[in-house]
């Protein structure tokens, strides 16, 4: 990854087919019983993610563009529409399982069908309708890249409630061990910067609001915490010490039990992680993922240090130039470990960062009219802004000023921690 | 139906083989989707059912009975074990969704390679082995049908959930309506009644302990209650007049809210129903059924009459013989009008009546050794007994002496209502 | 206790005074605070017993009968009405707590009025009046009296809940430690027997519908089962081994993670028992109490004995004509040694012995009609007979026929065990 | 209130005896049962708060500081710790109405037995001692007039769940109402602002880590939103109209079927508000109160502007100076009309406001060592600031940089709406 903006350089066709193809990719080691369960309420069944998406365009774009446009099937937006209320009823989230109809291949047709009028579309709309078009296409190109990252965490989640702990991707691609990165921490002065999104292209209304902040200097570390240091934090005690945790934090862990990030597996004394290649030893010297922001909060106490805000993150950011990281595209599916010995690490992709920020409006945010203004504002409450994108993010879609955002209990998305001091 | 005892008249590798066929066929019109959810603890996947009545033959009668066997798969005994405290750990009733793996083609090889095994066990046992070994298989054969009554009521709920609510049997039969059939009481006189199963053939545990009950005159009704019936204890404002209810009945239809019996529909002043067959407009003739315990008790009450006990229905299955009903054998999947509008009508198959008698021990009943020892003993508390079979019941699997339990608030099952005075 | 019959030997005035005076004497070593809280949904505060009796005056006695009669205070008929939806709205069960006002004091000044009211009834009634008012009356003193039960087994269980496990009953009187008695079982003969209740005075009406009812021979034991016999059954792994429980009863285990009956407490080794005296070590030879059906079933099974049903109960107790027990006027609130060493001992009194039998009603049971009617009839599902009173229970409160109820998870009621084979 | 400062002007002991004789005033009007139960799990009995805020000196003070002090009694430590992890186990938070024991005049001997214990200590004490002591003793005090709004809050709340509306208050002093005061806006110049606390005397943790803020202009409402505004937002259907809500929020008054403000009740096409003086007409002119952030923001969101963050607030209050305001000593316990029609009104007392802060550390937030360093930090999560006081906070008690916080759904405290443009 060399420039985190906008996507501009792929035309708007080419860019259609490739993220729509790619939806189906990460679909295709599925098995259809695999496509409709939702073993809790935050996960989606995938079928349910491959016609959501397809609606959007239909809803958004076909409808209102394409002259005599036909829904493929009248029962469809209310199947799946996901959370607009002003688009009219739907099936409840927690419900989402009970669609075993359509079958998956109605739901491929689906597909096939939109993407058919989309291309008649593209070739035979006229430029000035194409202008107040963009913003809603690149919306729904955009709202299906996040749905391909939550497609990969929801499979993940479901294939591990499974007793048999089947692997998703049976042929990760071969990765070379580098050397670990000792832990530094890198300067970032104080002053006042620039927060939000300035850039041409595409961006969500949650990064408007362009606005300055005056900072303290601050230093941040180099890389992501990794497995190793976790375990040395499990280690000492640190999950049931409740000097390291917030109130509601050591509450979520006697209750449920915890005792490790979710996915890790202790048997004979070894720690083992469930991937979306099986289950695999853990690699003491990859970033630890999947834990709450509890968690990195109590390890942070345990450190010494503390969680960033996401001010302090996007200020670091305009310090220490990006440089490549491991996203979607790579095959992974799994943090790796840092990719150079030297400077900012991983501060794109690989784990998304929790910082100490709540997910709040920017100054100035002001909620869309009509349906789209559902899309972010109605959220921003009691969510914490994760920074960064994570090994299941599409390399295009990440931007500096882009604000991820999940309850801090939350921990079946690639979740990981990085200090300051 | 004409008669009601043990099967003998089968060989038994036809009644195997036939059994298993069936199950199948129950299945064929689902898409594999259908298989895997669970839209309520009491509904199970049907791909676990069939998975499930498969382990029993693997785990009771091929691992002991076929030398050298080698079970399928090293974990199906874990995935499908139900409730077999004694067979080891096995996956909680409530996350048998979890089960998307094996997809249902694993399932059918499953059931393949178990069939084929049976068949060269049955081949090759010799006399006095399988003198030993009928008392299982015949268990397994009884207890596969059951699950087969099971697939269909738990299939017929997994529709219902989705907004589409598809037809399961899109080719039912043709049916010629029936006349109706008048309200009447028939007498049975009192005096010690003999009951339990004394026959030859097969018959649960639950049936024996033989024993005499002294009982008094009492009447019984002709056929079962009908929809119209049933429909005007509704319009009469029987499920809010507190007078009729038992107080946990009232409680639970206060909770959900209730008005009608499951699967009733109100559109435009009209009543619906949704069967295996679709939505259909509302038989006034037919049995209602899908009503808990306690609406039965309700409509029983407000009609001043009340229901049967389970010795009173079994008495009076004495006096009166039986003929023929509507099973699982007829396809229909449905309740039907009274075959004839003279003498006891729908003694057996429709839908099964509600006792007023708790699911206890006869007297000296005892729970075999082993594993098989918790088929039915362990669930005798808090449940109702409910007698003569339903339109999902196989004809040769019922008799007059069989007893089927459930909680007095279930209701996805073909439950209906016959009242005594 | 001699004799088991309805209560005739006392003027009605006195029976009066002396049941309403043993009330406060009950709650008299009671703070304000102990009398409003409700640390389950089973348990009502003692303020809320003490006015619910008295408003039962008040409703079926003082209003329809006492001329001009003005209500002490307009709205303690919703505050004070427990059941009965005939009678108009009320305080739903699970919120008695809020009920801090009326505080005590004026409960005792309502109490007061009700009672000087009630004495110008008696007083001034006519004959042909009072016969119609008598089985009113005689309902509101023996609702009174199930209502002392309550209360003792209520205060036991708020008292419980505090750390300080604070005695109630400060001076318990002197217990001179008798003997312990040999288990022994003892022959009932099979045949016809009368159940129900056939004497004159009172009865409630779940007693009627008087029938007979063939049993076979069986044999019952002497005594009820001890704490030693228990401590066995623990110690032997009774609480962790499936074979011996219901299934519901294995889940009800698990959840609560139970080892040992409600007011048990092992310290460094010993066992302890908190009761309405304080913390006291468990006396082996005193009969186990505070357990669920579903334990007194599993140590049954363990014996390998079981349960009576309650028409075996009811029979024994034809043949064995009754001695004395410990009641409620012993004022020891506990269980206490059996007190000969020869004959049926304990049929009455000390702990309520579960029956497996279903709280249902007897054939030819009707509802009364009106209010009075929801006295019984209403809660018959889904709960277990218990037989024969307990030490909370006052003595010429119980009959031989007298059928007390409750669900089989519950285990704050004086609730023991006695075998049958 | 004429200056908002750290209290100096009394001296310590003095201080000390007035604070906890108000205690005390407060819970005078009370009956012991009202002082025993918790009608939800955020209300603490009264009881507790008046032995909790004495434990607090026994634990803090008086057992570090003097010599030979004999604990009251051994198990108050156990029973009044609130939620100090460092100090040992407790009584949990949801169990405190177990605590009917030791009764209320136990607590007030536990109350005097310190108060004279203290009185000693002050009087013996060596300076430099004193220095050491001074800090946590001033905590002491502070946490006890926190617990007095508390005090006042739960008390409302328990005596609202009484079906008899019981007032708290019966002499409440007479108000002349004020003229009603048109909504204007008022300017603050954007710039840089120093937020936290920079005085001498006392303050919260939560308060330190002073800080430079960013702001731009903007213009903040002259007094609180009234009852007739809120009025008009609920007329307009503003509880159902999805627009308006934050999703969570949405939810919450679905899942509730909320209409209105805690505390509102309608009758007869008339509005009233159960008050600590009893049932009351709504005064339109009087602030609304009892209101969660939700219905905050879905106002602020219907009219059009926005609620203000906490570094708006405290930027207004600075520019606009404080006038006196509605506390605790005015006994009036409820939020009152504005008392001039010009300039800033009702910054402090009335009803906190809630702002669009969540309530994090300020930067540079240390926790304290020891079992004080978890009276705020550990909070620090899905919680939102509020500030300004209300009309039951003490007036000597409240600062400009005070933080308060509450979970946006909380509706028992008086919280109330000032909007920002």
């Amino acid at each position: 990854m060399t420039t985190i903006t906008a996507p501009i350089s792929q035309t708007l066709r080419e860019r259609f087919a490739q993220i729509r193809a790619q939806t189906e990719k990460i679909c295709s080691p599925l098995e259809p019983e695999d496509t409709v369960v939702q073993p809790m309420v935050d996960v989606s069944p995938p079928k349910w993610h491959m016609a959501h998406t397809t609606w959007f365009f239909e809803q958004f774009v076909l409808g209102p563009y394409l002259k005599n446009y036909k829904v493929f099937h009248p029962s469809y937006a209310f199947l799946f529409n996901s959370y607009y209320n002003s688009v009219g009823n739907r099936v409840q989230r927690a419900e989402r399982s009970t669609l075993t109809r359509p079958p998956l291949r109605d739901v491929y047709a689906y597909r096939r069908h939109v993407n058919e009028r989309m291309e008649e579309l593209l070739e035979t709309i006229k430029e000035e309708q194409l202008e107040e078009l963009l913003p809603v296409l690149e919306l729904g190109l955009q709202h299906e890249q996040q749905h391909q990252e939550l497609l990969l965490t929801d499979i993940k989640y479901i294939l591990s409630t499974n007793p048999l702990l089947p692997a998703y991707n049976k042929t990760a691609p071969g990765v070379t061990l580098r050397t670990p990165v000792k832990a530094d921490f890198l300067e970032v002065p104080g002053g006042v910067y620039r927060i939000g999104f300035q850039g041409e292209g595409f961006c969500f209304d949650n990064e408007l609001g362009v606005h300055e902040v005056l900072l303290s200097d601050f230093s941040i570390m180099n890389r992501l915490v990794t497995n190793a240091e976790y375990l040395q934090f499990m280690q000492d005690g640190g999950y049931s010490d409740f000097r390291f945790w917030l109130d509601e934090g050591l509450a979520m862990v006697r209750a449920a039990n915890l005792k490790a990030p979710l996915y890790w597996l202790e048997q004979d004394g070894e720690w083992y992680q469930f991937t979306l290649n099986g289950l695999e030893k853990l690699d003491p010297y990859k970033p630890v993922s999947h834990i709450s922001f509890y968690e990195a909060h109590a390890y942070a106490a345990w450190s010494g240090k503390r969680l960033l805000t996401e001010f302090e993150w996007e200020a670091a950011s305009q310090v220490y130039p990006p440089v490549a990281g491991n996203f979607q595209e790579s095959g992974l599916y799994e943090p790796s470990r840092a990719a150079q010995t030297e400077g900012m690490q991983q501060l794109y992709g690989d784990a998304w960062e929790w910082t100490y920020s709540a997910y709040h409006p920017y100054p100035g945010f002001k909620t869309a009219a009509g349906a789209l203004g559902e899309y972010n504002g109605k959220f921003m409450i009691n969510q914490m802004v994760l920074r960064g994108g994570s090994c299941a993010t599409p390399e295009n879609h990440i931007r500096t000023t882009y604000r991820n955002f999940f309850h801090p209990d939350k921990r079946w998305q690639f979740t990981g921690i990085r200090l300051a001091q």
